[in-house]
């Protein structure tokens, strides 16, 4: 693994240039190899249209490169300038209840307005054309966090323009897109595309075909915008291109807006999820306050190698107390140590911690940095330090294949959102909840897209919440369901509750849901459950949530304590009738890992393994030692192969 | 009971046509005499202005006719097609923030519009010409659920121009408004009625007359919108008319727009209701997640058997899961009959499901029907071919009258909601706890107006809440006050708290209330409590949320812990100075059931009793058997007069 | 104590001129001596523009005055006209959210409206010169409860033009702003003061710099308005001015306001602020339901003595149930004596009763009075009877300096809502904590302003949760820190958590905070902490909320259970790292008053003491007796000096 680095993210406009080769040379002494720059600098970089200012820009690349640091250079365009507006006044995103937003933070700019679109590429293109063979320039970052503050989707004019072309593009004719939506069904049949708006403000809930088309909509808008300057760039540099994605936003498709990169990255802040972005119950939220949920963190590394297609990083890396969750404890001594060696495991290239020092200024400045905003060290730059000494003594090895895969899809993340059908169904709890369950039995997870064209890889797939099935993986689900249905299928597909449950219209399919290869099943009827209403299963567990009345002649492998079937298989598929809880997750994953012959191993509360080529990497979360395989593991620490 | 009869919602223009005579003779077969059809199709009937479509329309009416079936026939203003924007861009409602909300959904008008009360008349009006006596034809529905959605309140210009309109004929000088509003409270004196603007969006609460004027001038503004089409209808057509309510809405006044219909339906949703619309205990919703509230549907048939002045019928009698509540279970197995032999106890002359067939397209395709979506029957169908059977074998006969009355006034639930004073305080929770009340002593009860003339039919008849007497009412309570005021009073009122408590001009009256005919009782102060501080009253029980200080002679019948009155009495009249908490409820009743001679008993939990001509009709909404009178009634079953 | 005086709020526009003879001389047999009218009439005295109507407010004067009462006569500011929005259709406020707000309830003006500040200043001119020496004007208010109904800010385009006004003028260029906000952050360095807006309607927070100058400039448009009526009125009338502030407003800076003022008064009600304006857990909620918070009133008494720089009143107090929090009940017989008796002990003039006869009409109809809206007494009359009588035998003495004094600074608090860094910081509720702490400890507390120039008159000094320090305080506390820092030191200050956290501009400063005088201390991180997660100090209590990590020579004087520094001392200075609970408070001031020979005394629950010229009032307000140094105090009771 020649290629693990360590990173930080560095504003040098931010600083007296003065300052700058002290900063440098410290980064390079803590081991730090690669730092990114500029991805809010616009204003700096052209203060007024056409006026551009890259001088400072240059120095600063120098004296990165002159230390011995790779640059990774962000385009500027989440953080337009305030002219920019005075151009293009209505390019500001409007709000769901209609409301324009204002300038004076961040990403204030709709996606699918061309005017600003085009800036953008324009700028991207400047950059390329000046830094885009650069010697110290190792990567490019396209915009900051797409989606960050609820802005996948705009609703104003502007939108609703884009909105009708898209639709008009997508059908052809008003008369097809009335019949893929159902529009007869309260006389909402439009005559022209010009009478379709944004499903915003109706009077009750819109027709949830309106609704998913302007999901696809958007999410399209994200990936055209980052498909300009992708485009912009590679005309004249030969750099890998990336993204930061931001921890569990779903409203745009990280796998098609990674099909244009190079390379996936994500940032991870492991306190500030958990406090502000994690269902979890109280008792849970106290125990991993200062260390994160033990699971979120790896989700994400398994999802963005995936995206990345092998090729991921962490961009940024939470180093101390943040500012924007409801609290924002610090970390457990150890801990930014733990979840730098974690990324590494799942086969992170570089781990970036943000930021450089904590700037003292504007609204960020409650944000811990590796320096405080004095400049002297912060707690977590001592730990970024024995990280960059045991890299060079200890390789976790190249990542390797998951024992298991779940495949995530953002379109099922959209359908159930506008289809919940039950308060608390929620499509990535429901898939991170199976992620857990096989992470507390040990096993090592791979992230897998709706396009995948082939299960063979994996002992054990499982796709919980799958909207719809892409031709792609209806192909390969239907070679898996051709396997000699034995015991020993080399692959088992662990589908349900709600897998295949609408056609790519938002209809209900006939034959009825799920219509799987080789599974003769129907869903006859569904319930959405409270909290109170669980349905205890026969030898432990329950299902929460969701419960399916399945019909069919597979054979029933688990039935509620009333005799209704809550798992059924049929060959190599297994078919859960709703949302287990953890209890009966780890039966069934227990059940089904030993008739793959996997290597699981229930794991101590907060300890958690990850294979790699080298050995299993072992990381503990809980705030005590915790023992596994006759080995003990500090609290918040990590025991490496070979040591 | 000749006109007992079961029916269903159904789509034509959502189905194939070949599918029709296949899905009439289904439905004639299971027992099913009414169908409704038409309520959303203008779409259909009018694809653009003035290019109507009767042609389908037409072969469905035949189609049904021929299969034995009866159509009701549903105007369709309940959904304006796209095109009716175009022509009236203001039609659409503004919402209490200001927003227009937009099409895409269903009720996107406002009820005030006359643009498109005109379209809406005139659509009645073809459809009443072209079928007003067509041989199928039972009856016609108006729009459909008038208030769902929160719209009979829009607050735009449109809505602005009429409220003032309105007030220039109630007041007939802006100085006689300014008077009965008490405007010179914080100068708010008007000059003209132009400067009147809807009470929405003051910097803080306004004045309370405003708004409750506001609340009559809505009110009348769906009166007059199902006027219009009643007149267009009548003009052609000799069938009754009918509108569907839906559950506990209370924001327009459904004894006027009643006033104008020959039969009251309403839309009966039990398990949709306990989860969406009913405060109660967790453990009461867990209990009866799956039956429904004991209570909740047969105050509704006995609302609206009063709104109906005796014909009523159920329209939408939910068949299992549906779509819209928080969560949607499945009813217990035998819901379905109990829910339709309920509404046939409380004298229903149709008991019609909703719906045919599940749609597998568009907002409602999660919402179950008597068949699925892939055209096999639900489990309610086999339900429903039960009770079809029993309906020729059975007769809880005619309906009788109730053992006791409760008024229900609209305007009373304006002003409670336009002047809580306790965040708690709800008038329709307040009634409906009195009903449950009666119920749980096993009373039958009737639903009265507040225009009542007369309360001598009633041994006992409660008036809690009520805003102010109608002179009507104030004359027939005159009279019971005029009884000879000995234990043997033939009518008892039991009246309080807050019952006559303010002016029509939302004044407090002098003298201080309740000033009722022959009780010398003034409330010389109120107090809201939060639910920590119940007053406790002597003897058991407790006044919860709200506590009268009584002064006057009235005797003392229950005092508080501390030696206040709880409840006073004066000859036939009782008031009580709080909300009763169940104990003190049942104490009540059973004290004052037993002066009236009334058969009372104590119900166990989830056992309900309705009298009817052939004698007690038990309905048990418990899950485990439940006895009575000596005779066991299974979990979710019902026994009929003479079984 | 020549004046302590009675008070009432009278309204003689409501009522019919023939009942105001009656009504003043039941006032003064009541003892009431002081009267307050016309704050709410500007439709009565100017009905339409420049049509005044002097000769009903000189029949009432002339009235008052003949009964032997005192005038306050407010300007009716507060409550424009209808006509005044045709003149100025821009004054209506415009929220947060961007919605102008409506006519038909109060305070529907922006304060930076100048054409409505003329207005409001012209009547106050035509009332000063009509009645400014009229012989029963006892003083003036202005306006009425300015900030109410979070009216502060407006955020329309007046405003908008207004803050660049006022920006420009604060920085000279818009550079020098970019520089003191750190534009440069996000991109959002402006080239012109005409791109700026107000900060709301950002996509995700605004710069906290541009947030605060917000805040500022909206209490500056507060002083204003005020300091322009002043003026109008000086012009006229010798009489004393004062305004009527809220409890628990923030939002703008009272100290400033009341420099302009004369004499500073408050309106108190204590049963509504328990429900409506204090966080406390439900047991206490409950227990004092009925009385009001122990503290809360004091601490205002406190605040208001000390903002009008000793002279100070309540202008409306709570006399029974009123209208407007969640849950409104009625005092425990014998607290309206005792709020009256703990004011006068605080050191009030005047005690005004909000109001005198119930309004049967409008918004406040069940805001109780001294009588009831049919004109009898309502049960605080009877209370008001007795203080009256007492008053002329007893007397609490002239105001004390008190033992210990705490800086309230408002400032602070909106620094601390535009940054809390941890969901339930709020600044209020840190002071109030720790004034609650002295009071606990039967302190008698002054509380002081920012701009504070010595604090050698008081033997302890708290300043928690300061934002900035103002060269007074700066150089009052240098002198402190000067003191020969042994245990005699006269002056002790208790300074932390977030003691001097930020600049003037709103950035950290260099070095860290909290750079107090003789103090070698920095906080080196800060950890914000959920409810969950309280930091145990050694010896018993815990930090709750905010946690400092310390670093410096300073004197570690309480350690947390892990060892690391809760409390350190330097000379005369203490410095917390947290937020103390109850049981850590009472350990600190115990200590420190101890050292500081104070006369400390451990309160009953509910018992409060306030020291007087005369000696000790004792306030008891649990609903039982309570035991101090041997006396008895009864439930809702007083005890005064020498009784």
């Amino acid at each position: 693994m020649t290629d693990r680095r360590l990173g930080v993210c560095y504003y040098p406009e931010h600083w007296p240039e003065d300052r700058w080769p002290e900063d440098a040379a410290r980064m390079a002494r803590a081991g730090i190899g690669v730092v990114r720059i500029g991805e809010f600098a616009w204003s700096r970089l052209e203060p007024s249209p056409g006026d551009f200012r890259f001088d400072w820009l240059d120095r600063a690349m120098d004296t990165l490169g002159r230390a011995g640091l790779s640059v990774v250079l962000g385009t500027p365009s989440a953080t337009p300038p305030r002219w920019m507006l005075d151009l293009y006044p209505d390019m500001v995103p409007v709000d769901a209840a209609g409301r324009p937003r204002g300038f004076g933070s961040r990403r204030h700019y709709d996606f699918a307005h061309a005017g600003y679109r085009a800036e953008a590429a324009r700028m991207a293109e400047r950059l390329a054309r000046r830094y885009g063979r650069h010697g110290a320039l190792a990567a490019w970052q396209t915009d900051n966090e797409y989606g960050c503050h609820d802005t996948t989707q705009a609703f104003g004019p502007v939108a609703a323009r884009a909105f009708r072309d898209w639709l008009a593009a997508r059908y052809g004719s008003v008369e097809a897109l009335n019949a893929a939506w159902g529009n007869v069904f309260w006389s909402m049949e439009y005559q022209d595309f010009a009478q379709i708006a944004p499903p915003n403000l109706t009077v009750t809930e819109p027709n949830p075909a309106h609704a998913m088309d302007w999901h696809r909509f958007a999410s399209d808008q994200v990936v055209a915008f980052n498909r300009a300057q992708v485009a912009a760039i590679r005309a004249h540099s030969d750099r890998p291109i990336l993204h930061n994605y931001m921890g569990r936003i779903t409203d745009f498709d990280h796998w098609q807006v990674g099909a244009d990169l190079d390379i996936a990255t994500w940032d991870s802040y492991p306190i500030g999820f958990l406090s502000d972005r994690l269902e979890a119950d109280p008792d849970h939220k106290r125990r991993f306050l200062r260390q994160g949920d033990p699971d979120f963190q790896a989700f994400h590394h398994d999802l963005y190698r995936g995206v990345g297609r092998g090729r991921w990083w962490v961009m940024e890396q939470q180093p101390g107390p943040v500012n924007w969750a409801p609290w924002n404890p610090a970390p457990l001594p150890g801990m930014v140590r733990l979840w730098t060696w974690e990324a590494f495991a799942h086969g992170a290239e570089v781990v970036s911690y943000f930021r450089w020092r904590q700037a003292p200024f504007a609204q960020e400045q409650m944000h811990a940095g590796l320096l405080r905003p004095d400049g002297a060290p912060a707690p977590a730059l001592a730990e970024v330090e024995t990280v960059a000494a045991e890299l060079s003594a200890l390789d976790p090895g190249a990542p390797v294949r998951g024992d298991v895969a779940i495949v995530f899809d953002y379109a099922s993340a959209w359908a159930t959102k506008i289809q919940p059908q039950g308060a608390d169904f929620d499509y990535f709890r429901l898939v991170f909840d199976t992620y857990r369950a096989f992470r507390r039995a040990g096993l090592s997870v791979d992230v897998i897209g709706p396009e995948t064209a082939d299960l063979s890889p994996w002992a054990l797939v499982a796709m919980p919440g799958l909207f719809t099935l892409s031709p792609a993986l209806g192909a390969a689900l239907a070679r898996v369901a051709a396997q000699p249905s034995d015991a020993a299928a080399p692959t088992r597909i662990l589908a349900g509750p709600r897998t295949n449950w609408r056609t790519p219209d938002f209809a209900i399919p006939e034959p009825l849901p799920p219509a799987l290869p080789g599974l003769d099943l129907r869903v006859a009827r569904v319930e959405s459950l409270p909290p109170s209403a669980p349905v205890p299963v026969r030898g432990g567990g329950a299902l929460l949530r969701w419960f399916e009345h399945l019909e069919g002649t597979a054979t029933v492998t688990l039935a509620t304590a009333d005799g209704a079937p809550a798992a059924v298989e049929s060959g190599a598929i297994t078919y859960l009738a709703g949302w287990p809880d953890e209890a009966l997750f780890d039966r069934l994953v227990a059940g089904l890992a030993a008739r793959q012959g996997l290597r699981t191993s229930a794991m101590p509360d907060g300890l958690r393994r990850r294979r790699t080529a080298a050995g299993d990497v072992l990381l503990n979360y809980a705030p005590e030692p915790r023992e596994h395989a006759g080995r003990t593991v500090p609290a918040a620490g990590v025991l490496l192969p070979g040591t």
